[in-house]
Order: C-alpha cells, then structure tokens, then sequence
C-alpha cells in the first residue's frame, strides 16, 4: 500500500520516510511538501525526502488558497481564540490536509501519515479534515505508535542514508507559515523562568514602521499605494514590520483537549491588519452591529482553532459578515514605532462618526429635555422604576 | 436655597460660581473638590473658588473610596468596555457624585450643580448615581441651560472677581485621575488628521521599567518587594512606567446615546495590572471559569460605563467573583519596554498549567486510543454523526 | 397640508379624523386602512372614515408582505423576545408603517398621524419605520398632545358626525392580525386579581387537532397534504386550533422605555410552527449549529421587538439562516389536544438522530477506552489537569 | 478486594451482583441503595440483594441532601440544557456517587461499579464525581466490559439464586426520581412513529389543580398555605398534579459525547416551581438582571448536564444568585388544567412593575418630549447617527 508523508524536512518526518517502510511496511511512501509560505528551500527538501527514500515528491503551493479561502474569511469577521491568539497555525492546517488529501486520492495511497503528537490541536485540525473528506482513508500518526521525539532512535534510522539534518541551536519547536511563526515547548514551557533572550531583543526592538491600506468590503486591497491580493500583501507587510517589535503574543491558551499550553505567536502583518480592521470598522459599523459581529468572530475562531473547518455554521458566517461589509470602504494611515501601532488617520465610507453631533449648536432637537430624557430612561432601563418610586435603593449611611 | 458646585478649578466651573448666584438666584454656592487623584493643588483652587465668591469649599478625599471599592472589584472582574476601555473616566464618577450627595445632605443643599455636557456619559453617571442617592435633590446642569463652552461669556462672568485662567495651549480636553488620564474633544475628533504630535511622541517613548507584583485573592498586594494598598500602589507603579510608551490606547467608542466618540486614553499602571491579572488567571482556573468571568468582566463594565453603580447584579458579580478568586495567589515578574510589556516570570497556586502532561512519558492513561477517542468525539460534537456515517460532507472536488 | 392616518375605526382614531381637521388645521385626511389580517369589515371602516369627514381612504393589504417578508425570515430563525414571545404586535407595524409612508409619497402629504400612544413600543415601531424612509414627514401622535383616550371628549368630537362606535364590554384593549391576537390593560394590569373569567376559559378548552407539516428550506410549505403559502397556511391553521386551548402566553415583559408590561398573547399557528420548527431543527443540526441559531434567534427577536426593521444586522442573520437552512427538509407530524402540542411523528434529512449509534454491537471504534477517554477529557476541560494530579479537589467531609 | 455496587433491584445490576464475584472475583460486594425519591421498596430490594449473594447492603437516603443542596440552587438559578431539560436525572447522580464514595470509604472498598452505559451521559456523571472525590478507586462498569444487556445472560447469572425480576412491559428505560421521570430508548428512538399509547393519554389528561406558593430569598417556603421544605414540597405538589396533564417535555437532546438522545420526562412539581418562579422573577428584578441571570442558569445547567458538580463556577453563581434573590418575597397563586398552568395571582416585594406608570396623568416629567427623545435615541443607538444624517437608509422603492 502506498502512503502520504506529510513531509517537513525535519528529523521527526525524515526518520518516519524509514520508519514507514520498514516497520509499517508501506510499500511507497510520497512525500508531500506543502507551502504555506514557510520560506523553506523546497528543492533542497524534496532532495532530502528522495535521499531518505520517498518513491515520489509532491510540492503543493497552497498560500494563494489559504489567503483567498482562509485568511480572507477569518480576518473580515475578526476571528479570534480566547480574545487574542490570530490563529496562525490553525488557519493552515486544512489547507495542509486539503493538500495531503488530494495527493492521496490522486496517487491511489489508502493511508495518510502526520508528524503532530496526540497530545496538541493539530493532530485533531488533521485528522478532523481528513476524516471528513475521505473516511475511508487510514490515518498513520507516528507519536502515538513510536515516540518519534527520541533523537537517538530518530538518528539511528536516518544513520544509512547519507542524510544529516543539523541540531537546531534552541530547545522549543517553531511552526510558520505565511501569516505567523510560533513557538512553544522547550524552555518556554517552565513559566517561572523568563523566556531565551531571543524573545526580549525581539520585543525591544526599536525601528518604524509607516503604513497605508484602502479596504473594500470588509478586507485590504492595497498597501501603500499599490494594489495586491492578500498573498503579497501579507508578506509585503511582514518584511515592513521588520524592524519593529510589532505582533508579539504570550498566551496561556488552552487546548481542546483542556490542557494549558504556552505559545509565543508572531503575527506581526496579521496583528496590523486586525488592528486596522477594528479602527475602520468602528467607523463603519453602528455599536450593535459591531456586538453581533464580535460574537459571530469568537464562534468562527473557536470553530478553527478546534480543526473545524467548512462547517454550517462557518458558511452561515461567512454569508453574514459578506453581508455587513458589503458596502464597506475606507483608507487608514498608522505608524508603528517598537510594540505599537498608532492609528495617524482614517476615512471610512460610510462613517457612523460625526463629531459634529456630539458639539454644540447642532441639532435643535437635541434640546435639555433629550438629555433629561436619557437619564430618566437609563434609570427605567435598570432598575424597570423610575427613581424615587418604589424601589430600595442604597443606604446612605454606605456612601 | 444651596447649591453644591462640582467645582474643578477649570473655566467653566469657574465662571459656573458666578452663573449660579446671579442668574440661578442660588443664595450659597458650596464648592466641592473632589480628590480622586488629579494632582491638582487643592490649596489653590480653594483659594480660587472663594475668590469668585463662593460661600464654602469642601476638599474631599475620596482617592482609597475608589481604589477599595470601585477599582479593586473592576479589575479582579477584569472589566471592560467595548473590550477595552479600562473604564478610568467611569470608575472616578460615581465617587465624585458620593461627595456631592454627601455634602448637599450635611450642608442642606437643595441642589447639586455638575460641570458635564448633556451628550456625553459623564452627565448619565452623576445624574444616575444623584438620582438614586437623594431623588429629591435639583440637579442644575449649565451647560443645558446655557453655553458654558463659550469662552467670551464665561471670561465676561469671571471678569471682575480677580481670578484669571490661562488658556489652555491644546484644544482637546483633559480627564485626570489616580487611575488614567483621558484626552477627546477639538482636533482629536477629525479623524482624517493624525492626533498633535504630543501623542506620537508619548507612544515612541523608548524608556525601560521592571515590576514584579505579588496577588492574593486577585488582587495585587505587593510591588516591587513592598507592600501596599491600591491607593497607593496605582500611584507608584505610573511612576515607574513613566519612561516607557506602555499604557495608551486610541478608542473609537459608542456612548450611551449612541453617538461614537473618539477618547485617547493612558492607564499605564492600570493596563499593567490588567496584563498581570490575565496571564496569572490563566494559571489559576481552567478555561470553562475563564469564559465566566470574561461574560462578567463585560457586564460590570458596560454598567460601569453606562454610570449604573451598586446595582444588584454588580453585587452578585463581586460575590461570584470573591468565590472564583477566594484561594489564589501568585507572583509575576514582567518589564516593559517602549509600549510592550513582557511577563518574565509567574508562579501561581493553583496552577492549571502543567507542561510536564503534554509531554511524553507521562501518563500511561494517555494513549493511543484516547488521541483517536479525542477525534472521534469532536467530529461528533460538531456534526452528531460519527465521520462517513450519513451526514452531508464537504465536496471533495472543491478543495 | 394633507395628513395620513393609520385608521382602525376605534373611537381614538376616529375621534382623531376630527381632530386633525379642527385641531391641527390639517386640509385633508387620508384615512388609510391596513389589512394585516385583523379580520375587520373594511368596507363598513371605510364609509365610517368617510362619515368622519376623511377625504380620502385607502386600503392596503399587507398581510402577503407580512407572511413573505416578516414571519417568514422571524420564523425561519427562531426569533423570540425574552425567550417566549412571539413578536405577534411587532411583526406587523414595520407593514403598517411601510403603507402608511407609501400612502404618504403617492399622495402627497406632509405628515402621518399614529394612534399609539408614546409610553409602550408600538409608537416606537412606526416613528423609528417612518424617520428611517421618510426623515422629512411630520409625524402627529394625538396621544401626545391630546388624551384622546378620554372617551368623553372622543364621543364629543364625534357627535354630530352621525358614527356611533358601541363600547367595548371589557376593559383591556386588544390587538389582532394574522399571526397573533394580543390583550393587554384595564383589568389585566392588576397583577394580584385572577384575569376576567374569558381567558381561564379559554385556556381550559379540551378540543383535538390534528396536523402535518411539510418543511422545505426552514419553512413550512404543506398542511395536512397541501401545499400553500404561509399568508394562507397560518389562517387555516389558526382554524384547526380554534378548538383547542393551545398558543397562549401570559408575559410580564420588558418595553423597550424600560417599564414591564403584562400582556397575554394567542398565537396558535404561530406557537406550533415554532414548536414545529424546534421539533425538526433538533434533528437537522448538530448542536454547534443550534447554539449559534438559537443566539441569532435572540438578537433578531430584540431588534424587532424594538421596532426595528431592515438593519444590517437582520439582513446579515437572514443570510447566515439562509445558509444554515439551505438543504433541509422533513415533515412532521402533530397531535394538540388542550393546550398540548404532541410530536408523533418526524422525518428528516439530514438528520443528525441516529439511534443506532447509541446502541450495542454499532460500532467497534467505540470501546471501553473511548468511554474512558471522554471522562478523562471532560475532567481535563473543566479542570484543565487530569482528576488526581494537583487540584484542590472538594473536601470529602463535605459530602 | 471489596467492591461498592449501586444496586437498582433490576435484571442487570441483580446480574452483577454474581457477575463482580464470579468474573471479577472480588471477594465482598456491598449493595448501596440511594433513595432520591424513586419510591422503591427498599426493604425488598435488600432482601433481593442479599439473596443474590450480596456481602452487605446499605440503604442511604439522600432525598434531603439532593433538595437542599441540589434542586434549591439549582431552582433559584433557573438552571436549564438546551433551553428546557429541567436536569432531572443530571440532578440525582452527584448525590448517588456521594453515596457510594462514602460507602466506599466507610466500608474500605477499593472500587465502584455503576449500571450505567458508555454511551450517555449517567456513566460521565458517576465517574467524574468519583474521581474527583476519591481519584485513586478503582471504577467498574460492566456494560465496557459485558454487554449486561443481553437478558439471556444476565437471567442464566441469576438463575440458581431463587431471585425472579419479572420482565417489563414495555421496550423503553425509566428513571424516576423525586424530581421527575424520564423515559427513553426502545421504541421512543423511532422518531417516525408515534411513543406508546401511554404518552398520548398521560398528555391528554384533563384534571385541574389548585396552587398556592410563598416564595423566600428565591425559594418557595410554602405550599397551599402549609410551610414545608422542598423534600416534603416536591412529593406534596407532584401528587396535586396527578390528574393534570402538567409537566411534560419531548426531547431531542445533545448529550456530551455528541450524539443526539431522545428523552420524554415529566416533571410536574419541578415545572410549576420553574414558571412560579420566573413569573416571580419578572415582578422581582429588572431586565438586566434577568438577563443576567438568564446566561448564569445556562452556564449552571451546562455543567450539571455534564457531570460537573461543585466546580468553583457553580459555587460563583450560587453567590450571585444569593445575593440578587436576598431580599425577595412573594405569594403565587395559579390554577392547572390539563397541560396549562395559568398564573391567577402573584404580589411580589420588591416589585418592578407599576401599570400606573403606563398610565395617563402619572408623571408629569414623561411628556412629549420625553417620548420623543426614545424614538432619537433608539434609531443612534442602533445607527449612530439621527435619522436622515448621512446614513444610508432602505430603498424607498423596496418597501
């Protein structure tokens, strides 16, 4: 039987080319690279696959698809997991098993092979998608038959094939894409101790950064003065933000399956986007609009951060937020300096901001009685009487 | 009849003095200072309001009123307004009323007069909270009656008293208090201009500060080694960020009349101890309480904003949230940098964390077959049936 | 000037055809009558409106408008107000409002005149419906500035125009339309006195109907074997209840100003529709898609309660409805008896009830160590560290 | 070892009596019966028991402890799953696995075993609430090991022990409890078919009941003028029932696993407590607390229906629910027929509703203005901006 290797050059996936030969007995092993825009030398690791063994090499340009399918919809309703984490690794997941899929049904392989452990979310983004799109298809996970993590054993397996894959210099493990880079485990998991210097320089550095976008319909289409579809955009914006120590997160998060688990998130294009995309959408939106949308990015980040993808309920919101935006427009000029991004001016069309309501001399109608009115229905709201009549109110002895 | 005057030492209040006794007809105005951590020099604006002729002038403190109960309950609840507003112009509010109502009852006061517009909060809060204090007391509001922001006719009043008030050199105005200072108003309300440059420079700040904070019972007790109440740890911990950008936020918020309105906020300290409160609460309760009592932070603080205070349901959040918090403790290290604090170090018991359960080796219980259960109970959870078995999948031609 | 007048051939609004004229100086009356299926004699309404003095009626028939574009999109989600009642006033007054302004352009006049008074929601459903597609007309509400609900000086303005409008025999007043028949004042506000014998009798009725639905895409389509609109399916079900108790709710519920009112609605159809709906959902969506309908439901039930009508918000939820909806059907069968509605019978596809899988011998997959595992995790969900491993765990001497 | 078995008196737990001695080999086994209110024949159930060669047997009553520390915060809460299930079996397992954890303790036993399945909701229940007490007993549950529901086996087990459990006359399970019964499985998972006769008539029952209830702190104190605590209320009331058709609810259910449970129970003290209170409730607090209290009952029902009990959320929300309830009052009064419940009376202190203010004549302050005012705020609150400024309303031609 033939098998896809979701193949990322490193040591785990290297030794499981073998490893699935040899002792899971597969009878072809195609190594599947998928780009996510993880700026990895492709050529050279479909080299190292070939050396290690795979009887085919598949290179999927998936980060056009990404942005267009999962970034777009994601960032116009604002998604979220636990208030904060723009959900990097998330978002690319079901584009990697998408990928791992379709060279499965295209090759005739009947098994699908994943380096994620069983102990963290990607393994269920993976085989959640997998299972949903071909059930019959058996799903190999290497770390829950064979602690792959073991370096030695690791080694050993590779030891024959000429191939060496260098230590890497520091103990956590890096995940990027092209949206974010992540880091977690390792030294980064003994919270009583403050992360390798690596993180403070990078969280301290100095530089600026000056940005324009004109947004239609709920989403960016040009930077600085150029137009381009989110999958230059993204990178454009990344290597501007260079300098700076913009899109930093430390989060505590908690995993689907109720474990707490630290990851340090850089997302420094994405956070910017997000950051612009509040600014505008204040303009745009009335507060209840703003409410409604805010609960409906908080089930669709939920929804992707648990591996759920293609649900009812996220096409429901995706036809709702097309819906809220669809007459969206605006323009916003921020400069970033070290950590922070300062809004420096925005037009937005339309625009529920007009600061000449709140001055004097406007609306006639707005008159002593309006104010009045507004306390009187304030205190009806909250208490359902009037004040004075019948209700127990605080002592005053207490003030 | 006495009138008690929200006395602020500005202009408008100023020539308010004059305003009450010689159009309102009030026989004494009682003038009403009320420390809430302003940094005004009390001595002399009591000097000031005497001179334009006002028959009395309290000072009152009500700076630990505000930290032990007003600030202590909003940020172990974590409260928020539109998801991050820290509130500082709404939690000094209701302490300022107190005050009011307090002198009017002790001096006879028929009447309480405040400074507020009728179109922002500010009046909804101190009206509210008079109305529900001493619903009989008048409440005179001068800029309903007359505009008080016209500078010509307030220098008119004020002209023979001997009182001068320099212009101000901006034309936003400023609210100060022991927890945030908050700018809106003129050039700040045109959108498509960026803020005075006072604003960008404030966010480039570049300055260093290291704070270690011990909690109990989700609260902070201690800084930097030293024990201390609120009242006086707010104060100290502003100091030491002072160098930093840490702290400025840029708020596109919605009124309670509906209108947006455009406020530039600084709460250095307290984003501070809302960023420590975060990342120890992640520790210390599982995500299911997490969730709770982010619902809770969100409705005590759109009352907060709304100017409701002491209303029952704000009582049974603070109950709810003591229970929650009863048996915490811990201890952050964290140093900021520019505009980016970065948690160093935190311990915390109890700790929900525990890197060691994500590693391998650890649990026998954790197998195979509950990596795979984990799957196969979440695809169940978001569609009911078991994957391949009747219900309607994605179309595998779309990927 | 020429005045519309919503007409309903009560003595308020009859008494107002004088009003307009004599009072308010109006030139010319157009009285217009809008059929929202309330069941009235629109012909005898309309020689009492020309009686009065009205210079021109007009009839309109909103009650299809209604069915299509009202309870259609209302049922289809679910919305409710305060969990149970089914928006029967709400509902109809965008349709009135929007007749009332159409009559307006067609005929040119300059103001439109309503017969709420301003203390509930129904003025606020049609002034907020007019200022949103006519901002210029001039709305005249006689209860405003006239107690016109003083029956004496109503009969006196009607005098000598021949109308006799009998008295009512009961004290509460009653509004009806095709969905629902709602009572409300007089009597039924004294909370402590059982309501007039009328509803207990009717709420003690023992008759048996029998119904089948067909659904197709979130709506009903077929009655008991034919197909029709729902313009005609809900009076012909209202019929088939007529003997039965069923439909009624008894709401203290909260207005919009913030005062609770006691209102008893009948809804019959409407109640089994829902209910149907309920019945049918339960099986066509997982319960990820049930929890976002049933806040969706919520939302577009509070907008509408508070009158209202066309935002964005309602048109971004009937999208997402849509979208959730798109492929569901099934038919449903019911038994009422009394004020009980019995399921007996549903179909549905998809159908996510698959009793089987609870069973024995179904699955392979599910065995001991999945039954173990979801312990295992729900432990770990609420408590984020496996049961045994370094949580505080309640005290055994307290149980 | 010993072991604890929960002992129900029915064919399958009768055949693990013999079955933990002769498969598991456990030396002892100690029959527990936990009396919630099932009205079982303890005495002869021990005698069973005993016969079946049971070491001992424990007859723990745990009516009082499963009211006053289960259905009392439960009831004050509103406590609800999926908008309707009134928690009745969820209820009863926290104070069954107390019961056996205790025994367990008491009697050195080193595990449990329960009669419940893999596949619902009872085993989760049981097993976390063991865990949680006593993590380190060991948990026994025959239906993963045996398929105890194959009668052929469990009648050969028992068949040289002289215990004879005649067969049921129906293919459904039952389980009854002082709160309520509920029926599911066999012939109830056909949707397509209509339950058996029992249902239609139990539902068309036509008796009528007279209620009368004094409510404290959120609580009802006394029935039909008798002081009595809920353990005594609960039976009292659910006898006044028995004619009427009140309490019965047709369920499609989400259990936690995922899968869709149908479940018909019939609470009929338990719903008339529900409405009384939320009846109360309305006249008690204003709309915010309700809504307040609305999402803590929901939260508080969600973990009940799961298992969770005692969790430091649901301690949380017993504090809020104390404390918006302490100082509430109230008398009842209402009147069953057949399925309906109708409220006649209710007086309530504090009391949020005061028809004269819907009145006319009341407050002088409501004037036009003030309603005016409403219909302005309404439309900025849900715009932004006042009707007719520069936003962008329906199409005219639309309407």
């Amino acid at each position: 039987m033939k098998v896809i290797l979701a193949y990322s050059g490193g040591l785990d996936t290297s030794a499981s080319v073998i490893w699935l030969k040899r002792v899971k007995k597969f009878d072809q092993v195609v190594a599947v690279l998928v780009d996510v825009g993880q700026r990895d030398d492709f050529d050279a690791l479909r080299e190292r696959a070939l050396m290690l063994g795979a009887d085919d090499v598949v290179v999927v340009d998936q980060k056009s698809a990404m942005c267009e399918q999962g970034i777009a919809p994601m960032l116009k309703v604002g998604a979220t997991y636990e208030g904060s984490y723009l959900l990097g690794t998330a978002i690319a997941r079901p584009f990697i098993a998408d990928a791992m899929v379709e060279a499965a049904l295209e090759t005739g392989a009947g098994a699908i092979c994943h380096g994620a452990t069983g102990k963290g979310n990607d393994y269920l983004r993976f085989e959640q998608r997998i299972k949903v799109l071909a059930p019959g298809i058996q799903i190999i996970s290497p770390w829950r038959e064979w602690a792959c993590g073991d370096r030695e054993q690791a080694l050993a397996l590779i030891a024959d094939t000429g191939v060496s894959i260098p230590a890497k210099s520091f103990d956590y493990s890096i995940d990027a894409n092209l949206w974010h880079t992540s880091y977690e485990g390792g030294s980064l998991e003994d919270l009583s101790q403050a992360p390798p210097p690596f993180f403070r320089e990078e969280m301290h550095k100095e530089g600026v950064a000056e940005v324009q976008l004109v947004w239609e319909k709920g989403l960016p289409v040009a930077l600085n003065g150029r137009d381009m579809p989110l999958a230059e955009m993204i990178p454009a914006l990344n290597e501007l933000l260079a300098p700076t120590a913009y899109g930093w997160l430390d989060l505590l998060e908690t995993r689907t399956n109720g474990l707490k688990s630290r990851g340090i998130y850089h997302t420094p294009a994405g956070t910017l986007l997000y950051e612009a995309r509040t600014a505008l959408s204040q303009c745009w939106l009335a507060k209840p609009s703003l409410d409604f949308l805010e609960g409906m990015g908080q089930t669709y980040g939920k929804f992707l951060y648990e591996g759920i993808w293609q649900h009812p309920v996220q096409h429901a919101i995706e036809a709702a937020t097309d819906a809220l935006f669809a007459e969206t427009q605006g323009t916003i000029d921020l400069v970033v300096k070290g950590a922070k991004a300062q809004v420096l001016a925005r037009t937005a069309n339309p625009n529920c901001f007009a600061s000449e309501l709140g001055g004097f001399g406007h609306m006639d109608s707005w008159n002593a009685a309006y104010s009045e009115a507004l306390v009187f229905f304030q205190h009806l709201k909250y208490h359902s009487l009037p004040a004075g009549v019948g209700i127990r109110e605080p002592d005053l002895a207490a003030i």
